[in-house]
């Protein structure tokens, strides 16, 4: 008994003053602090009372469209996860830029469906994280859907205070190396999850294969990515329909596959920050600035309306036809890629050509490629392919990263 | 302090009789078993005296390709394991069908160089399980790299002490499905890592990522792959250089894609297996019997000698020849793939035609490709590719497992 009694109160990191137990093993008691109270008791509740079952506490900050699909996943799948793996995922904060709402027993949860429909009150984000680290609930779990830095500023306080970290927001991870560096190692030391899978390439397993190489001592000699699904869509709707690029844009826009200004996915600026990421993942302390990034946009083209800015399209269109016919000559085929190589530890983004057997060119539709080549996977590389972004998939990916966090 | 003694005490299943701890926190009792002494000791040590660092305690079952291959990866990624990761991986037992070796006590580990090269006793699979039992270490892991049935047999006695299994050994998990379900469930219950990532395309993230989809709550719809790297090359060659079925054979044998007798790879029985593993991992419980497998070697070619097997092999070119021309007629390409039907709960392994345009058509050399189309990849399904055998490979992706084990 008192072997679970110890890895139930010790893997919620409660400390314990005082401890008797008889040899007789029908009783023990223990001296908890009064804040540790709740947290002691649902631990040790969880182990004994429904020791099949692990209940798992959710502060989710950002309700826009990731959010919301990843409270409609959780609520659908909650029961199978009770039955088949025993998890009970319980919903106790929500907050986005106007409400926020959250519950200071964990008998109270919050409904998974529209959580701030009806309650709510101003939301103040120093006061939600306070909340949730003073909640004290054992397998807490910061969910960051927002794409803001206001929650990032606190996801030290979280991991200090053995609460993870999971989001899709990259602004923690693409600013100066140091901040990420110091996140990181906070949640080594701490043994308390911080998991961003998703900020490269949504639900597509980036990240963690990564991690895998590097863990198990491969050494990663190049990363060659294809990280928008708007400019792939577009580069390979132009190379496949033999369409303009301002038709392929055009396109793009239409299909709801770029931003409502398309500017912010010709810039590549969204790109660049996924490189930083996968580049520090890869293990070089890179910053921003180190990235040679060849933007698709004039810098005249920055400073006008969205609407001139359109109808201007076609000027660059007799420009892109030649590179494609370029390259079509030999017998290669352009994309707008990044490349990290990890030997010089240089990175750079912006069009280039591929040979025909290249793995981007069997690239179709809106989808990443990300194509590890490493001392093990030197003549092949190692490639993972798929959409890597829309709202399901990557609220799919945090669901998952969000499984990984239990301990 | 009780709270990390908690924790080591706990994460190790050790059993406290009696403890008692006075408030001043400077001491604290605790009475265990005699045979839980040194694993108590060697938990609350590397918890306090080396906190940073984790002692991983391995036993080797096969010293093939793979296991030596592993064991020199160890040994290499050991003093960056220990730098990076805090992670100390002592090597504690050693078997294959000849001879073992292992140790009473952790501190005398044994060489990760050919630790049976000198020492070694006749070997005796069930004693060197117990032996490992008995150690009865924190964090022991079994390794199974062979390929055999014997060392399987142990797998229930090991996860039910605590002991986690991590595999590339294909047996345990193709045989009845009661086997399978019987170790996957008691891996569940006793919280106990039971890994075999390996089974399925070697170090390719294919079976974790299978497990992040259904976790998550998507709908496995269907799950197409190219699952044998010999006739992966076989038909990418046959198709890209136009030479040949006979010809393409034996190109691969002299690459040493095949095994010393190629009817081994163009049975597909090799496939089946892996198709068996993702199926049953994609929650459908099926047997080897409901697999449709479409043979690539008439019966005939099963009886004769491997010399005149491959006499005979230009017999064969012109129905090969025909069928990929009939192929190409219909913009199509032959390959040897499996196709497991997730709602219709069927898999079929055979000769298939898939559109140009599909993921398959990308493929060169030796690779292997998944493909899951789900209910969030419908339209674009997510793919994994890249070589899927090898030692260097398959060892990492033990590897990698092994560092997924450590609780």
């Amino acid at each position: 008994m008192a072997g679970r009694i110890f890895r139930a109160l010790g893997d919620n990191g409660i400390n314990v003053a005082a401890i008797a137990q008889g040899s007789s093993e029908r009783s023990i008691s223990a001296v908890v602090a009064t804040h540790d109270e709740s947290k002691a008791l649902n631990a040790i509740h969880d182990e004994f009372f429904l020791s099949k079952t692990k209940s798992v506490h959710l502060w989710l900050a950002g309700t826009g469209l990731i959010g919301k699909t990843l409270l409609k996943q959780l609520k659908r799948q909650h029961p199978i996860l009770l039955r088949d793996y025993g998890i009970d995922v319980k919903l106790l904060g929500v907050a986005n830029s106007r409400k926020m709402c959250h519950e200071p027993h964990e008998a109270d949860t919050l409904p998974m469906d529209d959580p701030l429909a009806v309650d709510g009150i101003p939301s103040d984000l120093d006061s939600f994280v306070s909340a949730c680290i003073a909640s004290n609930l054992p397998n807490s779990i910061f969910v960051d859907c927002s794409a803001h830095d206001a929650p990032t500023e606190h996801y030290r306080e979280l991991l200090s205070n053995s609460v993870a970290v999971v989001t899709p927001n990259k602004r923690a991870f693409s600013r100066e190396y140091s901040f990420y560096e110091l996140l990181n190692q906070l949640g080594t030391t701490r043994r308390t999850p911080l998991l961003y899978e998703t900020c490269v390439g949504a639900a597509l397993p980036v990240l963690s294969t990564l991690q895998d190489l590097i863990k198990s001592g491969d050494t990663i000699l190049r990363i060659e990515a294809i990280l928008s699904g708007s400019l792939s869509f577009i580069f390979n709707t132009m190379r496949q329909n033999g369409i303009l690029f301002s038709e392929a844009v055009m396109e793009a826009k239409k299909r709801g596959f770029t931003e409502p200004d398309p500017r912010d996915d010709l810039s590549g600026m969204d790109v660049a920050r996924k490189v930083l990421i996968l580049a520090r993942n890869a293990g070089i302390p890179m910053e921003q600035s180190d990235i040679r990034l060849e933007s698709l946009l004039p810098q005249s083209a920055q400073e006008c309306s969205v609407e001139t800015f359109i109808n201007q399209l076609p000027s660059a269109d007799e420009s892109f036809r030649a590179r494609i016919a370029d390259a079509s000559a030999n017998d290669q085929a352009l994309f707008f890629s990044a490349t990290i190589d990890c030997t010089s530890r240089a990175a750079s983004i912006g069009l280039e050509s591929f040979a025909k057997n290249h793995p981007f060119c069997a690239l179709s539709g809106a989808d990443n490629m990300i194509a590890f080549t490493t001392a093990r996977y030197r003549e092949q590389p190692l490639v993972v392919q798929g959409p890597g972004a829309g709202a399901e998939v990557t609220a799919a990916g945090v669901f998952a990263d969000i499984m990984r966090a239990i301990r």
